[in-house]
């Protein structure tokens, strides 16, 4: 079991994050925020997939003034993501917004102040979003490339900006594009505050290296108890970074949701069609959201022990034999061409 | 960058792993072994998708004689996987085999004794392969979950009964299906021998699941140092395999192979086509090996930063207009029609 780092508990519309509360996951939107019909559409679906906080852009006023639609019409809470422009901060606070994103060293020093102080009567938390693209140019100095050190002392600069505004209710990130600074970075900045941490890595690129790039960077500062949210970030339809960030809480345990497979990678030694039954088997549970272990595979070198620890598994013997195996116990030998009919029979029995 | 930890260096065939030597790749044979002509074509294929040690199960006496024939034709070092069967193990290196993977523990002593003495005299490395699945009955106990102490302790127990028939020239890895055990049982290894470490969470699952976990393991073990050589298990074709693993130790500095795509994940600020530039670049890029930097932005909030690090970028400044930043500096302001077409160029130019 991961033991997490302890942090300060806040409060994002009904959710909390932080503290004892699950790691949430969230997403962003790819749609024009002005366009309220699509974002609404949008933002349904990713609740559907499991997403439980979204963030918005808002690049423009017709963005702000959306904000309120947009709220109405779904029930996860809402996110403004706002750089340089205090009226527009003000305008999604008037709206009804959850929470804002922001780089408070982007917003001259009178504005924030007041965009703290109508945060702080409206209970809007704010996340400190630094991001290695956009550090202050002070911190980079004459540098090319950014460092963790330079992102966490913008983190904290930033922090401690909003502390002196008498402001509290932050939660942090600090994101770079690839996994090494962004572990480091964060490692190093869990260690100076309390803050929850918001999890990401930033323009990870698209499906394939976004996915393997993020989960190296969440899986490595989740296992050490760092982190409170997470958000996948990938060039892509946003409902995939909501089901990389299931897959990536749930094998670390921290969040149980649905099936968990099991399946070996097939090689000389397999008897049965392990590739084709994993993916029938995958295609089967899909939207199964009881959370149930189960195990796919081709011979019985670890088929046993991987069945022993499974809900419900099938394992080749050799021949044309396959096994059922059910909490540990075989219950079944069978020719493998109804391997798949009783297997579905079998599960349904545990759901 | 990564301090690796020093580990004791082996030869497989010609290749080096261990001490200061890259980290390598591999993967195994899904094909009958003794279809000669089916597994030299699958290794044919996952040699030209950048594998260094491909592993072939012999389960049967047919697949241990093909061994000398599928070496004549391939050009990476071969590995054996046995269990149980010494015969096999013996007439694999009489065959030319240039690495064997066992578990010890699976073979009568008398047995194992001989194996070790052909290898030594051979100078084929062994690989101590223990498997959370086929854990020995006798460390288990009454126990229905194999834990990461428990792996340890068999994989300290088989390396020693090798160092004790004069046998030092091993690899050892210790997969469990799962993150959390995996990276312990290899965390602790690791502080107890030095041997060069085999990588792998086995039993991962499907390409979507397998690769997130497997990212998520060998991520946070390469990061501290651990790991010589890996294996990516997936449930699919074991080119994939090769492809993902690239990507982890691209992603981690500790390999250099062709072209590193960062590109934002687009949200209601982007004014280029971020999703659909990063497809066609990514088709673009594929099989280039000299290692480039790419970066797809769509807004100038995170892009310029991205843009200074990358040796080539595209950032959408608003309105009709993309930059084409190379190596740092903004070389061209195009409308966004064009910004393929340019990319295109200018990529030529550099590679």
């Amino acid at each position: 079991m991961i033991k997490r780092k302890k942090t300060k508990a806040i409060k994002i519309g009904k959710l909390k994050i932080g503290g004892d509360f699950p790691i949430a996951i969230q997403s962003m939107t790819n749609t024009k925020t002005s366009d309220i019909e699509k974002t609404v559409k949008q933002i349904k679906r990713l609740e559907e997939a499991g997403c439980e906080i979204i963030r918005v852009g808002v690049p423009d006023l017709n963005s702000a003034k959306a904000i309120g639609k947009i709220k109405k019409q779904i029930n996860i809470p809402l996110v403004a993501d706002i750089h340089f422009s205090a009226a527009l901060a003000i305008e999604a606070i008037n709206q009804g917004i959850d929470k804002l994103r922001i780089n408070p060293g982007n917003f001259p020093k009178q504005e924030l102040a007041k965009i703290a102080a109508l945060c702080k009567k409206n209970k809007i938390p704010i996340r400190v979003g630094i991001n290695s693209g956009s550090l202050e140019k002070d911190i980079l100095g004459k540098n090319k490339f950014v460092t963790p050190e330079m992102m966490v002392k913008s983190a904290i600069r930033n922090v401690r900006l909003m502390e002196k505004m008498g402001f509290y209710d932050m939660v942090v990130s600090l994101k770079a594009p690839d996994v090494l600074r962004t572990v480091k970075a964060y490692e190093m900045l869990s260690e100076k505050i309390d803050y929850p941490l918001h999890l990401g890595v930033t323009e990870a690129g698209g499906e394939f290296s976004g996915t393997i790039k993020t989960a190296m960077a969440l899986g490595s500062l989740l296992l050490k108890g760092i982190g409170d949210t997470v958000r996948v970030s990938l060039t892509s339809d946003p409902v995939e970074e909501i089901r990389v960030a299931w897959e990536i809480l749930k094998s670390l345990d921290l969040r149980q949701r649905g099936v968990k497979i099991v399946s070996c990678p097939t090689c000389a030694r397999t008897s049965i069609d392990v590739i084709g039954l994993s993916k029938k088997i995958e295609e089967l549970t899909v939207g199964i959201k009881k959370p149930t272990k189960v195990a796919i595979m081709g011979c019985v070198v670890n088929g046993l022990g991987e069945g022993r620890e499974a809900d419900l598994a099938i394992v080749g013997e050799g021949g044309n034999i396959a096994l059922i195996i059910k909490k540990g116990k075989i219950i079944n030998k069978i020719a493998k061409e109804k391997e798949f009919e009783i297997f579905k029979k079998e599960l349904k029995k545990i759901i």
